[in-house]
């Protein structure tokens, strides 16, 4: 019997805000014919809220059960999670994940695998939790004519900063409300530092572009080193400021793509999109810009994108990762210009033979402000960027094609003090 | 040979601006491996941007020849249209349509066509053209957490609304630039009556709750008879006025469904929605709402929603309409209330008994505005608000369930003087 017509059986990995609230919707949604029968923790002494019976810490308990179909894996521990993935996978047995660190580490293992076990894995909710972006980059946008993919992928940055734009508090204050709300967890640097929208945008590139990217090779900057002087600089300008993860196709047929705070005018899709939400922007050459708007973080929004995979595993639904057959394969650009602003607070810290050209620039003892247009190879192979006191962000429509970029003299303008 | 590997070649019937459109887009994508073989016009006489070896105005020529592996269907005429589809789904060919008026009407036979001669009919086209809700809807929402769909899915009355409120100009100016710029037909009733908007909203029910409905059983009203008095009313409450589509499951499970001009406030996602765009808001148990938006006419959008279906198949896809084989079949609810605003010309036009409950009222000699709660059947069972001189429009949150309906008497006030 296929597991199209029989009852899912799930072993579940994880039992956390997410993994609760799958089996929270499970036992409310007879409908779907799909029942947790185990669910391995790791801490077998914490106080849980359904029947002791259903627990243990022992995952081959899980792989061990012949009923058992599918696999769910709901745990931070992207190693953990690795070990377990492959493990069902291996045993021919269909997976569901949502550890966007462990499949933008190792998608291509996991592609691998499937092909040789025959056995799907479908992770709808590891980007944009209840959005549906990833099966529609790969189903949907199934042509040459996406040019570009360009998101709010990270929900706890996005709460943060709409705090600190909205309600007009700082930084800490707001880390902390959304610590309070559940949107960011203990440790929260890897949303912060961007590191988590960079994981959800290697998905998103293997779907939308056939693109296999290393996570470390897309340039990433967080919100750690915003200061209050960029806040009011975008305020000043009628901006926003979000942490926008995009990607964008070049004249020459390469990527660029980045991680990114962005300065974002209202007349932006993303403008809007505030508090926990996620919102992905897709631009293909005829159909213009669409926009995918919905919750991106929380535990029913995610355990809803699971659902959908379950529902999608009833009716045979794999990822085909077609465009990765494609006959050239797609890979990162290293030849474009971004326009940028740049604000830090000792002179020289930021070379100014890093700027193709400066638009515009302001200094004082202690502050200066740059804006200005630079190669991207200045963030591929330079740090002046990384630094504390230093921030960088992308000026709205940002991303130049090389080619249109013109061969112009580095403008030193003679008043520049810096 | 499967339709899969080999080229697709295409008989197009239809020549306008998305069949030109599409016929476009195929050159300037080869690597679609798509062709125009023949396309069907009716006026051989017309001018055509294109070689005149492509024309033919016999549709036989394209059903005869062997090579033709796919239908293409861009015609106004929806009789005509049925014959086509059904012609070509009887020889076993596959059709891609975007023929909403025919889709509404025969989708029934149309579904069992495809069954009974395996040949699959995709149409993401007919509905908010480049927006992929369809196939979301087919694909994504597979579960019984749907709750419901709400949508401005008719970018010709939209462009006009959007031209009365953010230009403050007249129905008839509005409309007239809506034509000029091709968001409008010549004949422009079937929009502005909203029955373009109806016919989409039963292809959309078909595949968000399997339920199937004839076009006629559902209340419809589209912006014809809106007053410049309205639209001061909306502006004093701050609200647009927007053409919505919708479908709202009961607790009965049963779905109230509708097509009526509503006041929509700026927090709803619709707001925003101008212009020729169209955007749908889809509702579920857990994930909250979710929003997808983009062109919804034009040459281009459509062409390149008809491109996707293209692409999908050549991968096999095909619309399974699972929720049409639900156990028990979901229908038009017949028992709910709305929350409606009417406006009128002259007293006892509109029957006070209309009214579960009356919220509000003023009244002049020659102009009366009530808002209150009625039940569907007054728009089921009468007449009166379809009357040249009565607008009616929907309130924000106007759809209320049966159930939570107080049980209270009909509260005439005693002021009430209409």
């Amino acid at each position: 019997m296929s597991i199209q017509t029989k009852k899912l059986v799930i072993g579940l990995f994880g039992f956390g805000v997410v993994g609760e609230g799958l089996y929270r919707v499970l036992q409310q949604t007879p409908g779907l014919n799909a029942e947790v029968k185990r669910v391995c923790i790791k801490h077998a002494d914490k106080p849980r809220n359904a029947p002791p019976e259903l627990f243990t810490t022992d995952p081959e308990t899980l792989f061990d059960d012949p009923e058992i179909n599918l696999i769910i894996e709901l745990i931070d521990d992207a190693d953990a999670a690795f070990h377990l993935v492959t493990r069902a996978l291996k045993k021919g047995i269909a997976v569901v994940s949502a550890n966007k660190k462990l499949l933008a580490e190792h998608l291509d293992l996991l592609i691998e695998l499937q092909q040789k076990y025959q056995a799907p894995l479908l992770y709808e909710a590891a980007a944009c939790a209840s959005i549906p972006v990833i099966r529609n980059l790969e189903e949907y946008y199934d042509n040459d004519l996406l040019q570009r993919i360009c998101g709010i992928v990270n929900g706890s940055t996005n709460y943060i900063l709409s705090k600190i734009f909205d309600e007009d508090i700082d930084f800490e204050t707001a880390l902390r409300q959304a610590q309070a709300e559940g949107f960011a967890e203990s440790d929260p640097s890897t949303d912060v530092e961007g590191l988590d929208a960079r994981n959800k945008l290697c998905i998103l590139l293997t779907h939308a572009f056939g693109l296999r990217a290393r996570p470390q090779d897309i340039p990433c900057l967080g919100i750690q080193q915003l200061k209050q002087a960029d806040a009011d600089y975008a305020r000043e300008k009628g901006f926003a400021i979000k942490l926008v993860a995009q990607a964008q196709k070049q004249s020459d047929g390469q990527v660029a793509t980045l991680v990114l705070p962005q300065f974002v005018a209202p007349e932006n899709l993303l403008y809007n999109v505030k508090q926990e939400y996620n919102g992905v922007v897709i631009e293909t050459n005829f159909a213009d810009k669409q926009f995918f708007y919905g919750k991106g973080a929380g535990s029913f929004p995610t355990a809803s994108a699971v659902l959908s995979d379950l529902s999608a595993l009833r009716y045979r639904y794999r990822y085909e990762y077609k465009k990765l057959r494609h006959s050239v394969p797609t890979t990162l650009s290293e030849d474009y210009y971004l326009k940028v602003y740049v604000s830090f607070e000792q002179l020289y810290q930021v070379p100014r033979e890093a700027f193709q050209e400066i638009y515009q620039w302001s200094s004082a003892a202690d502050f200066c402000q740059v804006s200005g247009l630079l190669h991207i190879s200045q963030l591929l192979e330079h740090d002046w960027w990384k630094n504390d006191s230093v921030s960088l962000i992308l000026l709205p429509d940002g991303i130049i094609d090389a080619r249109t970029v013109q061969t112009k003299k580095y403008q030193r303008k003679p008043e520049l003090v810096f």
